[in-house]
């Protein structure tokens, strides 16, 4: 039998694809993809394919995009997972950290970089992403063009890592979901470290996001992230996306959602899953690495 | 005297100096500046001058950098101004529009005019800026090359309008901040129609977002918007930022503030400003205007 497949967006030595082995290991089969939506597309199309897509960065906030593909397409939410985010600033081998002028990397690659690319003097290009951007330096072939993009983008494109940890703060985490054409069968809700993702609107009354809110604090169940997105083709009304401890198929929690359908015009669970909980000991403590 | 300046973001022509102009008539002088950050620069160095950011698009949701820069800058808020984003297809004088090959803008309008783009068949090009994108089709010279960008930036550049209303969904609008480096004098708050802007942060307890919006739902004071963005250095702690119609100087605002500062280790208001009630009347019917 095949290999069960995980499509992620970007090319092999993405952070997306880092990720994809982090928490599948090499069992899988990474799909590459070149938009975020052909992921939702690969995985509604093969019952045997999951889909990995970032949702949040602690430094950048949310990817709002994912947010509303998530609405769009009818995937389910069944995994997360955290990643440390250290870029590494690559060049050719043979190539000099004095010699770089010109770093080309994502834009919120460059923007995390700031700092430590003013001290280096260097002139900054946008490219479409992290691991594009060692593959142009190596097509190139300019020793005084360097990218910002993984440890593994300089394996898989044969560069040398001239400096790492080259983000300004360290405390660059990314939260990636784990997407399924169905959701996971739970014998047991109540054994595990569950979260859940739920979507709703609200009518644009004073108090409203209050009273949706009190079905959980009612309940003492712990809020972990609260996401608020323009409702498209209603100006400035909104969708609400909540994580929230616990399973749906929890007593309290099933409890709460059927209070909040109560409030809402529209809602829908778009997941619960085994959490996923990060050990961030590793974090380097001082933030300035290039010399 | 000199007249006063309105500093913006983005090229001569852009979106942003559109919004100040329809904000402040032409007895201002409309200051361009490359970043984001200089516009708060240039607001702090010059008490004679303002500033002007987008803040949210009904069609993208909340411009997150501008939220860190506003707790950064030790600015004020003193008004908002809502702008519907019309994308023009712009070539050179005589260009025909089944000549058009390439379309250069901004990612975001390329976003919103992707279907009616898709119609065309045209490629597209990613450019930093939409008023930027119409400077380049001009000095590219190209026949083939049009630019998604304003009606003022064809005036500017010389360019011709190809096609109007290029994006899919019309319900497109801006909302920009009026920033200033002293809060203005408000004779009367209870006379008129305003709305405050507040950030604060949470400690991460079950319910604790819950109680700090009780302190305006007991209280009867609208939300219009809530915004949470990572606590930066302090991975997966937020902060929010809610707007809510009143002034600071209103005493059930101020009680709700001063209850709110039971509840936040941190707190700042933004700012209270007159509320800008927008006319989306011209809005057109049709989403598909390219033949």
């Amino acid at each position: 039998m095949d290999k069960p497949s995980v499509a992620f967006q970007g090319e092999v030595g993405a952070y997306s694809e880092l990720a994809v082995l982090e928490h599948f290991g090499q069992e899988i089969t990474p799909i590459p993809c070149h938009m975020f939506e052909e992921v939702f597309v690969a995985v509604t199309q093969e019952s045997n394919r999951l889909g990995l897509i970032p949702i949040e960065n602690s430094l950048a906030g949310s990817i709002h995009h994912n947010y509303d593909l998530m609405l769009h397409y009818n995937l389910h939410i069944v995994g997360e997972h955290y990643l440390r985010v250290s870029h590494c600033l690559l060049g050719l081998p043979g190539a000099k950290l004095e010699d770089i002028q010109i770093v080309r990397s994502h834009p919120q690659a460059l923007s995390q970089c700031e700092e430590n690319l003013k001290r280096l003097g260097v002139e900054v290009i946008a490219e479409a992403d992290t691991a594009g951007s060692a593959r142009i330096v190596r097509e190139r072939n300019d020793p005084h063009t360097a990218a910002l993009a993984s440890r593994r983008a300089a394996q898989i494109n044969d560069l040398q890592i001239l400096c790492s940890n080259m983000e300004d703060n360290p405390a660059n985490f990314t939260r990636f979901l784990i997407l399924a054409s169905h959701p996971y069968q739970t014998l047991d809700p109540d054994s595990g470290d569950y979260k859940t993702t739920v979507v709703f609107s609200l009518k644009n009354h004073p108090g409203s996001l209050f009273k949706a809110l009190s079905v959980f604090a009612l309940r003492d169940i712990d809020l972990t992230k609260i996401e608020s997105r323009p409702f498209q083709g209603k100006p400035w009304e909104y969708l609400f996306y909540i994580d929230f401890t616990g399973h749906v198929n929890q007593t309290t929690c099933g409890r709460a959602l059927e209070h909040l359908q109560e409030l809402a015009p529209f809602i829908r669970v778009l997941g619960s899953y085994p959490r996923h909980r990060m050990d961030i000991t590793d974090v380097p403590i001082s933030p300035y690495n290039v010399p």
